[in-house]
């Protein structure tokens, strides 16, 4: 199976796609995809290096600001920019720089080798003076050195003595991208870094800025090696940036080496001083050195991660090609998250959403728990912030966790479609369940875990009461975001009864496990016995809205009084409908931009019959436009749920390629996501009908037609599992670890130790 | 009875609030009572002068904005001051500004003249060095030539050869006063103007300034005239302003006359030339005439307009004091309408509301038709931004009216209680019905009437769906702002359904009156007789909710199924609420910010029994916070109507006085017009019970036991009534114009020419 990612395209168009397709990340910097000799000018390029949470702190402007509104946000920034690194061939005064838009291009292929973690371009240009050369670029981010941005060149004369010149760039002036007319770009503000340090150290350049308003610093330190003997350095400084000047005849196969170390003043006070000491740990590796140590992570990624698909090469590539961005872009400090698009562009300001939670953590949770648990220890950080924000709504208690941030504060100045999404609390809680489910690691949840569980169930009693005997939230909205400010969105009541269930459920753990902990526990957050029956009465008579004669779970209290979407008369080109009808005339009718009671029925299946399920699905589905990436994903999970397996996999296809194949015109601003964990999730708890029950682990596998097989691995309670469906049956290997007890279709099965269930 | 409104406050809090109570107007333009000598410094002050409609167009900022999101609004602009002129007193080194904050005030008063049109101020000062002078300011802003701000000032010496020294300022480098935090306020953006010229025009100061985006150009000429024979004139000019400095000695009684013209280029595209050739037409005018002049205006203003209490002095100084500012505040040209807080201030931005159509023009359509025309006419004149707007928001023709404006575009930038108050359509075509009702006026509703209901009906048509039979109109905003986006909002339905069969009714009535003058209109707006069938069906099956249990018209399809709102807990600080609790808390509750079903109830009351009207009004009222201006006096109108007179009467209270007591905390940004228009139909349709119905005028008179009678005057179809009710009966005299039926507590009486009908 192919672990490459490969185009030829060098039209602007494309290459804009793919400054974020072939973003090179490591969870904590950032690299998109641009050109190291640039574009023409006045080519549109999002040119954008990033660290993880790296922000500054912007007002937020309102025309009229009403209470609670937020007054600032942060805003994910373009730090430095050292990617270029231009190569101009000829003679003194008929330089030519090398450029896909000039000369004439004999070959040209971007790859990105999956299964070594870096990018790669190949060129075989000839000047317009008749020199011809081989260039060859390699980009390595690494996971070992998270703070080392590598490019590799390799230049092969194919005519004899080539007078090179080669300039290498690390400019501090530098701004992010804005687009005033789409909400899904960030707007205004664009310069928000002065330079505080720009010097010649050593033999590296050193540029440090530092945001005006919250006063984060970042920094790069950059050097450049080449491996000609006749090379002679320039070095050239102006007021915003650095750049070295090699001068070199080639006559042989010659090696540049750009080293960029990358770092920020949340991780290191003495920038400079540190940025020169992790130079210096890896000065004497060579290249080939860190491509290995880079290779080792990945391979050892690939082994608890990879998804193999039978039968479809193009799938296969899809796939591989999402999980590798899942795991460029996962924060693994416990201080940052997964941004909604990752690190490889700067829609959504860099701002981690309930995506984490719903969409990635599942993945990791269940390949790589050890990231999972830093992506949670992430929002139990945040708790007191999530505590500020239920008091400045109005409650006397609990945690409102924001739907929009990076440090912890709510960042939506749009609360319709943002702090009005409740769920996001209830969402949070239910990715530490899950994880507990998936781990029994106990510690993480006494001593995160329970307190974020209670906290946000404790917001239930807040914003909920009682109405006919039953528990009822008004007011809130749902995942779908074409539908606003609601009373009993099904998701959100489900998901809040779910987390009130294990409110109780995580004080009887902890009563049994660590009765000393508890009462640790309760000291500190004040819990009383009085306020778990409150949290359990609360579920117990949770109002779940359902429609007896559409035999269907409404998705609010009025949504089916209102008139559907006039789905014919709309043209295609008026979608996405957010950006050609004012949200008034959308919340008006009957149409999702995302699955909300379908996810629901997805996350808590247990809540409902099979046949509400299927006739909700069936219902919704024919209202859903996928204006989100973060719909088809669960149409198609829970198309296999409900029996449509041909749909499903349709679905699925939509959001394997989402990105690749720029399915939403968005690529540019950053990869989706959301719907790249999605994609794993379809396979995984779609075709494979995977869910973590409280009793256990439960299966129902089947297979689309258009495949001979997938299988997959997953951790589950301290084993590894390999689980493989094809046409021979399902199966379910332990690789490693005890045996345990499992469904699959309901029915309970002990696979044991080197041993596998097998079903024909 | 009194015609005069007095303080001697000078405290800075009460001199704030004194700058909108003491404003002086006249539809035209408006400046507030700020005072000739000026505050200490750092004293907070709106120092204000005002054009209606005078406006620069700024952008509206926002954080996330969304398809339909207005671009930019309209404010209007605090102009030139011109108001200042100072009096200095002592030799040269030991001058001494006459000022409420030096020396000694042996007697300060302020007055404003209802019955003249003017106010004044009088001051017996003395100096520090012992100097003492009386001095008595008088305003006026004429209703005769409306361009015209005199300030007429008098001298008294009380010493012996005084030395003064006069200087008179007219200040280009004015700004808008901002507050940021208060959304009533405007906020930001409050430097507009540029000077483009400043200059000595013979013997008076031309400032003349543009606005940045609007190009509007507004200007002043200032003249400053003295009595006494021994002054010397001097000039001085900086970059922004033009003072005028008088020296003499004051041995005997002296007056200075300072007029200002003001002018900007929406009437006048040469402006200096015609604020000079304005001034000639009145230079020869002595101040004494020019203050008949006034007085005339004032008085048959009066004559039409005053209302009369028996018994309470107290009250009847806020009635005419509320009457009076309402006829400062009116555009009487045809393309001005009267703002939030008519000339008084600058809150809410000089924009236009529905208040005038449902809370102002009642009182003008039965007292001043003439001058309620030239308000309906603005709102016709703004038609085709309404067409606009309803194109924007998705529909396919109509007239969606903005929720707030000056030029006719929405500028307001919070939609939940903005734009989705999609009622304003319905109340403009309610005021427009209700002149017609009131003045048999057939010309005016064929020109601009019928247009404006029809196109209005349409966007009903639009805007609901059928659902059960059923005529629905789903998210929108009701008049009550503390519940937003909501379905079937009792006033909106009704106000629609009360559009619809109007629409109906036009087309027959201009059917039967003038076939022609239909067909040139539906050839205009292509309006189809399946067309008025479909408006026809929607009227007839409009949904208008109820709850039996109840028995009383649910504000919306989900409010009583919300939790009512914690009045007992909630601390008198916390209100109103909109300053210290997230929309979002206060959409969750039943807690009205103002009337709303109870509104609807007065506009359209035979759409329900006696017994719904009276059991709403119970239900509502424990649940209205009246945090809105625009509340208690509909709570008075229908207290009365239910039967509960002295409820009514203490509402009125509230009413009555609320800008002169400053009962709601920020009378400072301006005077509350609704109320003011309030205070007049808490009386007339409140006390009187007088309703326009299509087959007459009617009243259910009942009086308050605190009072022994009231009277009002109205014009109806060209007769002129007088209305009494006291100790005696209820008493309808026909002043002028044939004899004409009406109803009395429903019962059919006729009154004819010189008579009365008499109720014991």
């Amino acid at each position: 199976m192919s672990w490459k990612v490969k185009s030829n395209a060098f039209d602007l168009d494309t290459l804009l796609v793919e400054e974020s397709l072939f973003f090179n990340g490591n969870g904590y910097i950032g690299i998109r995809g641009n050109l190291e000799e640039g574009l023409p000018p006045h080519a549109k390029t999002v040119q954008g290096s990033y660290i993880n949470g790296f922000h500054d702190i912007v007002e937020i402007p309102y025309g009229e600001k009403l209470y609670g509104f937020p007054e600032n946000q942060q805003k994910l920034l373009n730090i430095i920019d050292a990617q270029r690194l231009e190569i101009w061939v000829g003679k003194n005064g008929e330089r030519e720089k090398v450029s896909l838009f000039s000369g004439e291009i004999l070959h040209y292929e971007r790859i990105l080798h999956l299964d070594q973690g870096i990018t790669e371009r190949v060129l075989h240009w000839r000047s317009s003076q008749g020199i011809e050369i081989k260039i060859n670029f390699v980009r390595l981010v690494s996971f070992k050195t998270r703070e080392l941005f590598q490019q590799y060149v390799t230049l092969t004369p194919l005519s004899e003595n080539i007078p090179i010149q080669i300039i290498s760039h690390v400019n501090g002036d530098v701004q992010n991208f804005a687009d005033q007319s789409d909400p899904r770009v960030a707007s205004g503000d664009s310069k928000r870094l002065k330079i505080n340090n720009l010097a010649w150290i050593k033999d590296s350049s050193y540029v440090e800025v530092e945001a005006h308003t919250s006063k984060l610093r970042a920094a790069m330190l950059s050097h450049v090696k080449i491996s000609a003997s006749n090379a002679s350095n320039e070095y050239k400084l102006s007021e915003t940036s650095i750049q070295t000047v090699i001068n070199f005849t080639l006559t042989q196969e010659t090696f540049i080496d750009k080293r960029t170390f990358i770092g920020d003043s949340s991780r290191y006070e003495d920038l400079q001083k540190s940025l020169v000491s992790i130079k210096e740990t890896v000065s004497h590796l060579p290249y080939e050195q860190l491509l290995n140590l880079q290779k080792e992570y990945v391979s050892s990624f690939w082994k608890n991660t990879d998804v193999l698909i039978d039968g479809d090469e193009y799938i296969q590539e899809a796939i591989r090609f999402n999980l590798y961005h899942l795991l460029q872009s996962a924060g693994q400090d416990g201080k940052t998250s997964i941004a909604a698009k990752g690190l490889s562009g700067e829609g959504y300001e860099g701002h981690y959403f309930w995506d984490t939670e719903i969409y990635l953590l599942p993945m990791f949770t269940l390949t790589n728990p050890k990231l999972a648990r830093k992506l949670l220890y992430y929002r139990y950080s945040i708790l007191d912030y999530a505590r500020k924000r239920a008091l400045e709504m109005g409650h006397s208690k609990g945690a409102l966790y924001p739907w929009r941030t990076i440090t912890g504060t709510e960042c939506s100045s749009y609360y319709p479609a943002g702090t009005a999404q409740y769920h996001i609390s209830a969402d949070i809680a239910y990715s530490f369940i899950q994880y507990y489910l998936a781990t029994d690691d106990i510690d993480f949840l006494k001593e995160f875990g329970a307190e974020v569980v209670i906290e946000t169930a404790r917001l239930w009693l807040e914003v909920g009461h009682y109405q006919g005997g039953y528990f009822k939230i008004d007011t809130v909205t749902g995942p779908d975001e074409y539908t606003a400010i609601v009373n009993n969105n099904y998701y959100t009541n489900v998901m809040a009864k779910y987390n009130l269930n294990w409110a109780i459920k995580v004080y009887q753990i902890l009563q049994k496990e660590d009765p000393k902990y508890w009462q640790q526990l309760t000291d500190k957050i004040s819990i009383s016995t009085s306020e778990l029956a409150a949290m359990e009465k609360a579920a117990t008579t949770m109002y779940l809205p359902i429609n007896q004669d559409l035999n269907i779970n409404p998705q609010d209290d009025t949504f089916l009084q209102k008139e559907i979407w006039d789905f014919e008369g709309t043209p295609d080109d008026a979608y996405p409908l957010l950006l050609h009808y004012h949200p008034l005339t959308i919340y008006r009718y009957q149409v999702c931009k995302q699955a909300d009671t379908v996810l629901a029925h997805f996350l808590v299946e247990d809540e409902q019959s099979e046949d509400i399920i299927k006739d909700s699905y069936d219902y919704y589905e024919k209202i859903t436009t996928h204006d989100s990436s973060l719909s088809s994903c669960v149409f198609s999970m829970m198309g296999a749920k409900v029996g449509y397996i041909e749909k499903a996999y349709d679905y699925f296809l939509e959001t394997a390629r989402l990105d690749l194949d720029n399915l939403h015109g968005n690529t540019k601003d950053g990869l989706h996501m959301a719907n790249m964990g999605g994609t794993w999730l379809a396979i995984v708890a779609g075709f494979g009908g995977l869910r973590l029950k409280e009793n256990g682990l439960y299966f129902r596998p089947q297979l689309p037609k258009a495949w001979n097989g997938y299988s997959f691995h997953i951790q589950y309670k301290g084993r590894l599992l390999l689980i493989t469906n094809n046409h021979d049956g399902f199966k379910v290997e332990l690789l490693s670890g005890e045996s345990i007890n499992l469904y699959i279709w309901g029915k309970e099965y002990t696979v044991t130790n080197n041993s596998a269930v097998l079903l024909a």
